[in-house]
């Protein structure tokens, strides 16, 4: 019998663990796709208790909560008290058994706060007490816990329009830990609402110094901003997408549509998705002619709840794994850079785990030789970010592509506490490769090959890829 | 070498086996749907053979057969006897091995009639025979199979015309089993056939009093049957659908609709689409108004095989899984009912393993904390039903939702031998916990905690939620 | 600890390894569907290198050479050396490890080549020169390596304008194995291209010797050639397509878009999509008029990236797993033929596993009971052509319909190296069967039955199911 989360946690084999402690533990932690503030890094922030650290913000918990029949008010509501908050999620962590959140949780205590007991109603005022004294003494500040975990790179994700001032405060500052913006441009083609487009173009206009009269003048601000970000050490782009955009169009229709929609009149579905398919050939463009990567996380379905919705607003618990089928969509548009021979660094994540093996083919079919894994299967994303989705990533690249060229892990966290997802990969990964040299499917002799796939995977590779 | 069948069969571990004997085995079978025949409950029906008890009316046994080259005349002819459609049944046994009736087959015998041989040409006359007389002795009519079985609720599944007469023999005999229906409205929504809706309505009109000149009456009609089986102790509504319907649509509309059709004329497929759209809200709406749950089993694709339908008619092992992407419509049928705060108790039940991962993440959209897991991913379903299909839900569930929270199995049959399929399901539900707690995936300090999940999962979740 | 690649490669346990050894190792290879080059056969073509034998043409290797960073002259080009060819693969075959290519490699030189030293930079030359001077040597040509895996019956893929002379070279020889060709009739209904196909229907005419004046003089000329096929003892016939058509259609109609076509107009995809529903069907009816199967693999996507495919044609590795949803067209194709009683014994491969369950339940709907196994889900194809593709095929099958009435294994290969394809399936499907036995999922005292399946599905069952 197996202790949990001791420090053969997910290692069933004497292999893993010696991959796991001999190649992975470590390592320095690359962390090329998070959602965490910039301003806290940029002010050192420390939390006040272990609530604000752990459950502001935190969806997945919120949903465990409603689930488990915790009301609102204990989840996002603004008249119950953090301890209140935190003794109801502690309340739900024993019924959250077989889910992530009860390894993440206990995984999270143990390396941050050296907490070893297991949450639940009898322990909730102590380690709430324990976690709390700490998180307001040195060291646990937000830099306090990048430094503790060993992060060597972090890049948030960023608007187009922001200033990026949080990130040059980190440079200025000499801290440590590489802070880098990561360019999403998501409300740059969201033109669904006429509204908020022409007030989200006018703000670009603002910002860029460009005047946007037009689609053209569109892009000119756009590339200004994207020189902007290029000059201070954006190295990705990132896209939050339903589907793949690949309706043919012209220039003129395109510009047609920007028009109608920026004088306020509300598009088609198909003058939609052919703007859409226009401007991630634009972005593509951009990112290739600076040699960075361009991520596509593609496939949720999103604010599903319309009453919580109008409460709460997005990103609180209400989204969920949508049904696309994009194969042929996201063919023709990889397909449109790669004619023009401008086809960059592209990581796909998809939420839906069907689409695995289409995503690893897929990948495939635009590799160049140029450099090993030039076009990535992103590791578990979201929903699938758990030790089934990591497996099932894992061993789709693995059988129809190459796992040993794979950049890796990403914590996609709003949370300073999520680093440990990197350590939860890691014996993942080494879990799985110990198994099959146990089994017989790798061989033996080449384990110190597979010790530095595994440190390649864990680390290296994200690096050298990213060009951090 | 474990031992086939035996009293450890499914159970991998020591910890799979405490976990089932200690907190699964002796509990009460909560059956809440179910395909059984009310009035044989009620005239508790004996069955004159073990073919007539076990091969009449499972499709299952006859598409087995069919594909192992069995002639037609030994699965549903009527010119063939019961002994020798057993004789062929008993040698296709042998090559149903890695189905599940292969397994089920075997702890049928055993558990109803003590048989522990392998069913095969060699066994087939002495098992039958043994069982034959069996079945003939006291204990071993309907009741006393159920009784035997330890079933403390069941629910069959009814049509609103139903008079639900068996029911109320049952609970005036004081039979201990609570036999109660449920509510499946199919056909009062089946507008593809104007011919047989036209019957259909005629015949609620008569059996509810309403005269129904339009869709209000049809409303009424339904919503005073509804109020029938409410008074007859229905906490269940069920709905068969291929996809779910969540068009837009007005009551003028639908109005019109139910008018055309009514008088005779075909429908298009949107007019079909928008009056299912209506009639599904109107349905969870007379739930939600009830405290009832709904449950919807969708995606099969249903008589595939016209020669043969002509031939035997509906549900005679024809039908297969479909493939169909329904998440938008439906979260935006359950978001109608949501927003106007009706959202009653759902159980989602998928014939297609591929949307696992959508539905164990929908159902998290619309939990409202108002109790413990209000919305459910129901269990592996038809096609699902074995150890695979249960276990991809019961993983699906865990990962993404709360399995402590789940109300568990169900058999779905028309056989009153089919009560073990909820053993089977405890000890993979022990089994999958078992490894876990083995790996150190969960902590063995929880076991206390994991064997009281076990319970609930087995009986109390179900007993709570439905309010049996 | 398990060995790579030794007598007991694959095999988990000890039931595993008896039920390979005693029951499956030996036997000889029905090898029915396959892409060799009849012309090979028919002049026992010997191979001048590795290089030659094993690079050329296996768009596998190039996708993980690109994959790995390798230039595209090394794959596919004409101006580097077979030698530096064969070394960029050494040296990118430690990077594939967890990919199949890795055991194949490993799998395909130890049981041709008699070479245990694992494939690298360091033995690249070493490796290159023995294997090289045995294909020099007799023994090795492409009849050398047929007999010395046990090759017993091997069919290749023709189109119906093929004269079919090597196949009827290879038995005048009096050829130890059975060398058949196969109906494949792609490019008589690739009405997507006008030009193609009219230069096609003349082949055809002048092939036939039946002119061609319009539809029914295709159906005719076609006809001449599927009898001149069965002369030649031809069994199988085999269909490439994305999807499965099912339109509704008129003769006239279908007689009115051959004109069309034929006179050099570009079709609508809808009647591009009639087309190919009529050519189905009369292509089934065919195959049932001459007892013969019909295969079906569906669902890839080709030629995705346009810049490859102009420099270097089709099958070139830019091909992928496509995402249909093609349940219902492909049980109303398989209804009409049904419903006419002219349903032949056919065999459905799908590429995305995500259908394997559909697949697994819609063969089920066809089975009649005239034979066993009339209709079959072939084995995992193409990418899925690997232990855990194999393994959900073999699952799925097994849960959802009878395995023991498997047709088993095919290379579906160009290579005369790829015979080891079906150890690699034997040793699979024993170790499944050896894990159930041992689990207590099937009962051990039925080895000899379980061993006998492993016979059937290894070789007897495609001996009596084709009529070879």
């Amino acid at each position: 019998m197996k202790n949990f989360n001791d420090e053969n946690f997910l290692l069933q084999t004497a292999t893993a663990e010696r991959l796991y402690h001999e190649h992975a533990a470590g390592l320095p932690i690359i962390d090329y796709h998070c959602h965490l503030n910039p301003a806290y890094i940029a002010d050192d922030h420390a939390f006040d208790n272990i609530s604000k650290a752990w459950l502001e913000g935190d969806h997945y918990k919120w949903r465990a909560m409603r689930t488990n029949g915790v009301e609102e008010r204990f989840c996002t509501g603004g008249e119950t008290s953090d301890w209140e908050k935190f003794e109801k999620w502690a309340a739900t962590v024993p019924y959250t058994m077989r889910n992530p959140l009860y390894q993440w949780t206990h995984l999270e205590l143990k390396t941050a706060f050296g907490v070893t007991k297991l949450l639940g109603p009898a322990t909730a005022r102590e380690i709430y007490d324990a976690c709390t004294e700490k998180l307001r003494s040195p060291g646990y500040s937000c830099r306090g816990l990048m430094m503790k975990y060993g992060v060597e790179t972090v890049c948030t994700t960023d608007d187009p329009v922001d200033a990026l001032e949080h990130h040059a405060k980190c440079k200025a500052d000499g801290f440590a830990v590489k802070v880098l913006p990561t360019w999403r441009p998501d409300r740059a083609m969201a033109v669904e609402d006429p509204v908020a487009f022409r007030a989200y173009v006018e703000r670009l206009s603002e910002v860029s110094g460009v005047s946007i009269g037009g689609y053209d003048d569109l892009l000119a601000a756009l590339r200004a901003r994207h020189d902007y970000f290029a000059a201070a050490g954006c190295k990705l782009s990132d896209h939050g997408i339903e589907e793949f955009y690949a309706e043919d169009y012209s220039a003129a229709e395109v510009a047609a549509i920007f028009n109608k929609v920026y004088g306020g009149a509300a598009l088609t579905p198909a003058e939609v998705a052919k703007f859409k398919s226009a401007m991630l050939v634009e972005f593509g463009v951009m990112d290739w002619e600076k040699g960075w990567t361009q991520q596509f996380h593609y496939g949720a379905i999103r604010n599903n709840n319309t009453r919580m919705f109008r409460l709460l607003g997005a990103d609180t618990g209400f989204d969920s794994i949508g049904e696309f089928n994009t194969a042929k969509a996201l063919a023709k548009f990889l397909d449109r850079l790669a004619v023009q021979e401008k086809l960059t660094k592209t990581v796909l994540y998809n939420l839906n785990p069907c689409a695995n093996e289409m995503i690893a083919t897929m990948i495939g079919n635009f590799q160049d030789g140029s450099m090993p894994g030039k076009i990535q299967f992103g590791s578990g994303w979201w929903f699938l970010d758990q030790k089934d989705g990591m497996e099932r990533q894992l061993n789709a690249l693995s059988l129809l592509g190459l796992l040993s060229r794979f950049v890796g892990m990403l914590t996609d966290s709003r949370s300073f506490l999520s680093y440990p997802r990197h350590e939860y990969f890691r014996r993942t990964l080494c879990n799985v490769l110990g198994n099959d040299v146990e089994q017989g499917l790798l061989p033996a002799s080449e384990l110190p090959f597979i010790g530095k796939m595994v440190e390649d995977i864990s680390c290296n590779n994200a690096r050298n890829y990213f060009n951090f």
